[in-house]
């Protein structure tokens, strides 16, 4: 199924515009798992399953995965997921970025290793390195715009002669030039309410990855009103640490399941 | 040893500016390695250890060991070099950009898991997403900036206020905030050399990684001219295509040691 199709029936049948990220840092898992050499495939499972009633997505976080020589567990849940959550779209957090030649392979690792729904990449070096990602047309390619990190306006701030800021540069490339085929969503950050609101009035109902509520600390309520789209939808809000490690007690199932439905809530109070 | 010194050794040494490539495709691999389960990693000791005598640094381009779940063979590939070519600097081609806590795993992978000497980085999210790498104080952190490809200018051609392109905000971000400790590098694409005679102007001796010549195109003469700083060294110059594949028959080796050598003297020929 095509991707941002994916996108629309979980966002109707989870009732939920929360994505649940995946950054599996062993130091914190439960007592349980240590020592096991398959403990963050059976901690993400876990928290898949008992997350995935609230979500409209799960975004694993390569690096975790890959700083552990962990992709074949990676492989694994991926194939998890299509397998008892079919319905879940799986977002690939990687922001690659490079020459074409390279970006095919990178749009094999995410769409035929992992059968990722969708990958996160980077604008910097244009829309030639874009076109690898959307030559698979079933795929959702998920720009960054405006990212939630202090640093982020070091550059995404810089203003051109007419005032734009780079991030409302990249929005407009992409709204304008970049998305043909409607397979184009954007990330941006939630920390900065009013910049959602400038990027959504440039890109009309294209879908947006926010990261940045949860542990880095944005704010629910004003996320959601800057950034829904004219269908009420149109946002995949991630949060991670807070939902992974929201205990790190023999009740951490229950409490991930517990948080998810919380910021799932919380999100649609503010709808 | 220090990334930068390890570098300036190997100028010396080898008396080269020429980086070599690492983008293996098993469609393109001669004869004898087709269907070996250790194909890459065969194909790559022997292009390594005939063009070491002639390469300042070897740089892997992770994409292609990724796609084919060859992460284990780029390991031991990354083990051959220091054992059998200790001097020779590892340039983990990764291109990798993401938040503080991401980062940390990235920089894991590259330098802990890779024993990579640098990694190569994109500036679009700022720079506490560089920060991470820096942290390893013997390694070094190579910034993307003006990039080879045609949709380079994108974003990296968008001008503020005062008339500078973002690739030049880049690089006096990186000579005259990021860095502090010595540690940076910058990417300029081979294919402009007024641009990297631009930025050469704005950052002092600091290395520049040069991609773009051989199967990209670029001019060495003029890469020379515009790119090397007040010692007449400063320069990785990649070439990847044109020296893995510039034979597909049983010379392969000595091929690709032949136009290596013959890259190399054409950037002395330069100097």
């Amino acid at each position: 199924m095509i991707f941002t199709q994916k996108l629309q029936q979980a966002w109707a049948t989870s009732n939920s515009m929360l994505t649940v990220g995946l950054d599996p840092d062993p130091q914190r898992f439960p007592a349980e798992l240590q020592g096991r050499s398959d403990a963050i495939f059976e901690f993400c499972r876990a928290i898949i399953d008992v997350t995935a009633p609230y979500a409209c997505a799960i975004k694993p976080q390569i690096a975790y995965f890959s700083a552990q020589r962990a992709e074949d567990q990676l492989e694994a849940l991926c194939n998890y997921i299509l397998e008892h959550h079919p319905g879940l779209p799986i977002v690939l957090d990687a922001k690659r970025g490079d020459i074409g030649s390279t970006a095919e392979q990178y749009a094999r690792e995410a769409f035929e290793r992992y059968q990722a729904d969708a990958v996160t990449v980077s604008p910097y070096m244009g829309f030639d390195t874009l076109e690898p990602y959307l030559s698979w047309k079933s795929k959702g390619v998920i720009i960054l715009c405006r990212t939630s990190n202090t640093g982020g306006s070091d550059l995404q701030f810089i203003e051109s002669a007419d005032g734009t800021p780079l991030y409302l540069h990249v929005a407009s490339l992409a709204a304008e030039k970049w998305n043909t085929s409607g397979q184009c969503a954007l990330v941006v950050g939630a920390t900065f309410p009013e910049e959602i609101a400038r990027v959504r009035a440039r890109v009309g109902d294209m879908p947006l990855l926010i990261p940045g509520i949860g542990a880095q600390g944005g704010d629910i309520p004003a996320t959601v009103k800057a950034g829904r789209n004219s269908q009420g939808t149109g946002m995949m809000i991630n949060s991670s640490r807070a939902i992974l490690y929201a205990s790190g007690g023999d009740n951490w199932r229950e409490a991930a399941a517990q948080a998810a439905r919380a910021t799932r809530d919380a999100i649609n109070a503010a709808r």
